[in-house]
C-alpha cells in the first residue's frame, strides 16, 4: 500500500485555505497511486488555534468545513485530518468540553474518529484548557492493513526511553496488544534546537521496542513564537530510517508498505538533508519563522532598526532571506554618542544585503526632549533616563514609519539581553515579532559566521560585497548599546560566554544559583544575574512574540509572576524599588 | 469549638513575610481561644505563584518554611497552611510532578496533608500544569470533630447548582458520606464583578444539599492582574449566612462551632458589609488592586498622565485612594491639537485629589518628529503615524520620569478601547499596570458618577472643589483622543453604550456575530467591531497587566493566536495588512 504524508503549513484559523491544501496534497497523492494520505494534527484549523476554541461559531465553522471537505476529496483516498470534536457527553460526566481528533474520510463522510489521549500542559501547552483525553487507542482498517491511530504527544510517553513516565497511559503498547500493522502520528510538534534527533531516538526506541514500523507526519510553518520544523519521518519494524522528509518546508512524500513483509520499505532519495550544523538549523528555524509571521499578519514589507551590531545585522540577513532584499528596510538612526562605524557598518551591512536604508540622526529629537524636561531634570545626572530616551526615540521614529508605509517592525533583541532586563520597553523592544528573541548572544556570533562562511561557499547568495555579508567590524568590534559616551556592554556585564552558560544554567536546566556558583561560576556574578532576569520580568510581560528555538523561551511557555519577592538562592529577600 | 479564619494578604513567593503573617494571625487566634486556625490556599507562598514553582530551589525553601513554620506556631492550635508537595510517585506513575496541599500544623510538626481535587484549567487558572489532582477527599479529627477538607475548586462542582458537571469527582459528596460535621475549603478566588453573590449562592445549595456547615477562607489582595476579594464567610447547615469577613481587605475572625448542636453559630455582628453597588465594588476591587501591585512590586509612587478625559481622572482618583495624594503625579502633556479644557479640567481635577502636577507640552517633540520625518514623509497625508506619533511622545515622557524619579507608572486605558484597539502601542498603552483595563467605557462613567455621589455624602474624604472630586466638564464632554482637530471617539466608533453592548456579548458571552445581530444591533457596526477586536491582538499581546474584574479579562485568561485568518462571523476571512 503506498501511503501519502502531507508536511502542510497551516495558517491557524484559515478554514477554506487549509482545506485547498488538503484537496491539493490529496490531488498529488492519487496521482501517485497512494491510498492513504496522512496530515498533521489539527490541520483543518492550524496548531495551536488557542482560545478561538471558545467561540462557538469557529467550532460550527470547523464542522462546516471537514464537512464539505469530506465532499470534495476524491472517494476512493482515505485521508486523515486533524480536527477538533465537541465531548457530547462532557456536561454528563464533567468532562472538557473537546477533543483533539483526526477524522478518517473516505467515500465522501467521515468515516471515523480517533482522539487523542496524552495531553500536554507544559511549556508551551495548555491542551487540558480545552481538551478531554481521548479514553482508548485504536486502529482504522484498510487494504486489510490495521493502521494503529496517535496524535503527536501520544508517542512521548515510552518509559523504556525517558526512564519515567509523563503520563499513567502509553497508547502505542494498547495498539500493540491489538496486533496493528503500523503505527501512524499526527503531530503539530514545535522546533526546538536538537528537537528531531530527539524524536527519531525516542520513536526509533518504540519501533524497536514494540516491533512496529512508525510513519509521522508534523506540520511545519511559523503560527507566532512557535516555528514547526516538519521533517516527518517514518521507521521500519528494526527502527531504521525509512524516509524524511523537507525540515522547514512543505513536502508531500509518498511511501510504500510493503503488505507481504508487512514493514516500510526503504524509499530511494526519500532522507532529506537535514541542516549541517546546530546553526545552520536554527537560521532555517528563525527565516521560517520571519518569512510565516509578515506573511501570516498580512504583511508584505518589514521595517527595523539597523545599529551597526550584530544583533540587528543578523535579523537584517534572517529578514532578508525570508522575504527578499526589496521587502526589507533598514533604518539607521545614529545619535551624538553614536560611534563612526556605526554607520557605515550598517551602511556595508545594507549593500551587502541589497536592502533599502534610511538614515534618521536623532539628535534633534533628543534636544527637543532635553529642552521639554530641562526644568523637571534640573540638577540630576545623566543616567538610565537618558539612556532609554535615546532608545524610545529610536522605537518610536520606526513605528512611525512602520504606521506610515504598512511595514511591519522586526525587534532584534536577542535571549541574553531580554533575560537580564538589557533592553528597554517601548524603545528596542519595539515591534510585532522578535526575530531572535530567544537566540543567546553568543549563538547570535556563532550563526553570523556560519552565515559569513556559507556565503563564501554558496559565491554569495545574498550580494556580499568581498566574501562577507556580514562586514567584519560587525563580527568583531566590542558590544554597545551607544547610549553614552564610550560604553560597552561588558561594562553592565561579564562577558557574554560567561553570562549564557549562567543562563543557560538557571532557564534551561533550572539550576539553583547554588549548582551554577557549584559549575564554577562566581558567587558575585550569579547573584548579580539571578536579580537582573528577575527584575526583568515586568519587560518580558510585554515584550513582542519571539521565535522559540529552544526548550525556555520567553514567551508562551513562561509564566512568572511579576508583583514576586522571591530571588533564586536565597529564601525570601525584599527587593529594592525599581524602574521600569 | 472556636475557629478563627485568617484571611492574609500574600506576596508571591515571600515566604518569609507570609509565613510571619501567619504567626501573628496564629497569636491573635490563640488570644482567642481558637483550636483552629484557617489560612487560605497555597498561603505559604501566595496564588498563583506560577513558574516559580518550576523552581526546586524554591520548592526547597518552601519545605524547610512550613517546617520552620511549624515550629514556631503555639503547639496547641491546629493550623491549616497552604502550601505545595512533591508528588514522590509522579515519575512512576506518570503523574504531574506537584499536589496543591494543604498541611495540617500542629504540635510543632505537620500533622497530615490534603491535596487538592478539582484543578481549574479555564480563563487565568493553569493547575494542571504542575499539580497532580488528590484522589480522595477525607477529613481530620479535633476535639473529637470531623473536619472534611476541602481547597477552592474543590467546591465547584455541585451539578444540582450548576445544571452540569465540570469534574467527574464531587468532593462534598464524599466528604458527606464520611459524616464530617463540617465542611472547610481554603480558596484563593479572584475576584469579578458579582462573584461574592456566587460563591455564597452555590455554597448556600451544597450546604442544603448536603446539611452540611461551609467555612469557607478566601484569599485578599491583589497579585499581578488578580484581585483577590476576601469575604471569607461561613455558612450553617441551613446555609444561612453566620459570617462574612471583610471585603478587600485583611481580616481575621473567629467563630464558634456548637459541638453539642453540631452547626456553626451565629456570630454577633460579624457580617461585614458589602459594597452597596457594582460601582463601589469595582471601585475597592481597583484601589486594592493598584495598592497591591505598587507595593508588592516596591515602588511608593506613581506617574500617570492626565489628559483631561475620564479615563486618565478615574485612575487618578484610583491612585490617590490607593496610596496617597502625595505619592500620585499627575503629568499634563498638551498638543497643539488638545482643547484648552483638557488642561484646565486636569488641573481642577488634580486640585480636587491634592496631587501633584506636572506640565510638559509636546509641541517642541512633535516639531522635532516632523523635521526628522519632513524628507520621508514629505507628501503624505497626516493620518494614523502623525496620530500615533503624538501618543509615543507622551508614553516616552512618561516612562522618562519614571526612569528618573522611580515612579510606576500607571496605564489609563479602558477595556473598550483595548478591545477594538483605539490606543497606542508604547504610547498611551505604556506602564506597569493597567488600572481600568478590564473596565468597559460606560462603566468607567457610571464609577465616576458614583466616585462624586460618594465624595457628597461623606463631605469629600478627597480634597473636592465644591462637592465633586471629578469636574463636571470631565465627565459631560464628548470623549476625545484629541489627536487631530475636532476629533471625538465617535468618529470612529458607535456610541460606547453600544459598543459595550456587542462586546460584552462577544467577549463576555461568547456570542456570534449572528447572534448579536439578532439582539438588534447593526450588522455592519457588529461586523466592524469583529474585525477591530480581531486585528488589536497584537496590540494586547503586549499590554501591561491589566486588573481583572469580569469574567473574561485581556490578561492571562486570553490566549489568543495574532497570525490568525479567523475572523468571526465567517468560515474563512483574508484579512487586508494591518500596521501596529
Amino acid at each position: 500500500m503506498k501511503i501519502a504524508i502531507a508536511q502542510l503549513n497551516p495558517t491557524i484559523g484559515d478554514l477554506v485555505g487549509n482545506a485547498q491544501n488538503i484537496l491539493a496534497a490529496a490531488q498529488q497523492a492519487i496521482a501517485q497511486d497512494a491510498h492513504l494520505l496522512m496530515t498533521t494534527e489539527l490541520s483543518l484549523c492550524g496548531y495551536p488555534p488557542r482560545d478561538l476554541l471558545m467561540q462557538p461559531a469557529f467550532l460550527a465553522a470547523m464542522a462546516t468545513a471537514l464537512e464539505q471537505l469530506a465532499h470534495d476529496l476524491p472517494p476512493q483516498l482515505a485521508v486523515l485530518v486533524g480536527t477538533v470534536l465537541p465531548n457530547a457527553q462532557a456536561a454528563y460526566d464533567g468532562e472538557k468540553p473537546l477533543f483533539n481528533t483526526i477524522a478518517v474520510l473516505q467515500n465522501g463522510a467521515v468515516q471515523r474518529y480517533f482522539h487523542k489521549r496524552l495531553l500536554p500542559t507544559y511549556d508551551v501547552f495548555d491542551e487540558d484548557r480545552y481538551f478531554q483525553p481521548g479514553s482508548e487507542s485504536t486502529f482504522f482498517e484498510l487494504d486489510g492493513l490495521r493502521v494503529g491511530v496517535t496524535i503527536c504527544e501520544d508517542l512521548w510517553n515510552d518509559e523504556g526511553f525517558w526512564g519515567k513516565r509523563s503520563y499513567a497511559a502509553n497508547p502505542i503498547a494498547d495498539l500493540d496488544r491489538q496486533a496493528v500493522d503500523f503505527v501512524i502520528n499526527l503531530s503539530a510538534s514545535p522546533y526546538s534546537v536538537g528537537k528531531q534527533r530527539l524524536r527519531e531516538a525516542m520513536l526509533q526506541h518504540s519501533a524497536v521496542r514494540y516491533g512496529q514500523p512508525i510513519l509521522y507526519a508534523n506540520q511545519v510553518g511559523g503560527n507566532d513564537d512557535l516555528i514547526f520544523d516538519g521533517n516527518s519521518f517514518g521507521l521500519n519494524r528494526q527502527g531504521e530510517l525509512m524516509f524524511r522528509a523537507s525540515s522547514f518546508a512543505t513536502d508531500l512524500v509518498v511511501v510504500t508498505f510493503d503488505d507481504a513483509k508487512r514493514d516500510l520499505v526503504m524509499q530511494p532519495e526519500a532522507i532529506a538533508p537535514s541542516p549541517e550544523t546546530t546553526d545552520a538549523e536554527i537560521w532555517a528555524a528563525l527565516v521560517l519563522g520571519v518569512r510565516d509571521y509578515v506573511r501570516k499578519c498580512g504583511f508584505k514589507q518589514v521595517v527595523l532598526g539597523l545599529s551597526g551590531g550584530v544583533d540587528s545585522a543578523l535579523v537584517a540577513a534572517i529578514a532578508t532571506a525570508a522575504i527578499g532584499a526589496e521587502n526589507v528596510l533598514g533604518v539607521l538612526m545614529p545619535s551624538p554618542y553614536s560611534s563612526d562605524h556605526s554607520v557605515s557598518d550598517a551602511l556595508q551591512l545594507a549593500e551587502n544585503l541589497g536592502i533599502k536604508t534610511q538614515i534618521l540622526p536623532i539628535a534633534t529629537a533628543m534636544h527637543a526632549f532635553d529642552d521639554t524636561f530641562a526644568e523637571l531634570f534640573a540638577g540630576t545626572d545623566f543616567g538610565i533616563a537618558e539612556e532609554n530616551l535615546q532608545s524610545r526615540i529610536r522605537g518610536t521614529l520606526l513605528m512611525a514609519i512602520s504606521n506610515k508605509f504598512g511595514h511591519l517592525l522586526i525587534s532584534t533583541g536577542n535571549k541574553s539581553e531580554i533575560a537580564v532586563g538589557y533592553c528597554t520597553l517601548y524603545g528596542d523592544m519595539n515591534g510585532g515579532l522578535g526575530a531572535i528573541a530567544d537566540v543567546p548572544k553568543t549563538r547570535v556570533y556563532s550563526i553570523c559566521h556560519w552565515l559569513n562562511e556559507r556565503m563564501k561557499d554558496e559565491g554569495g547568495r545574498m550580494k556580499a560585497k568581498g566574501d562577507r555579508v556580514l562586514p567584519d567590524n560587525i563580527l568583531t568590534k566590542p558590544p554597545s548599546a551607544e547610549l553614552k559616551p564610550g560604553q560597552v556592554d561588558q561594562d553592565s556585564l561579564p562577558p557574554y560566554d560567561v553570562l549564557d552558560d549562567i543562563l543557560n544554567r538557571f532557564i534551561q536546566a533550572h539550576q539553583s544559583p547554588a549548582e551554577i556558583v557549584a559549575a564554577g561560576h562566581d558567587p558575585a556574578i550569579v547573584n548579580q544575574i539571578m536579580r537582573l532576569v528577575t527584575r526583568a520580568e515586568f519587560k518580558r510581560k510585554q515584550a513582542a512574540p519571539g521565535l522559540k528555538i529552544t526548550d525556555r523561551a520567553f514567551g508562551t511557555g513562561w509564566r512568572m509572576p511579576i508583583a514576586s519577592r522571591w530571588l533564586p538562592g536565597t529564601s525570601s529577600v525584599a527587593r529594592s524599588p525599581r524602574t521600569p
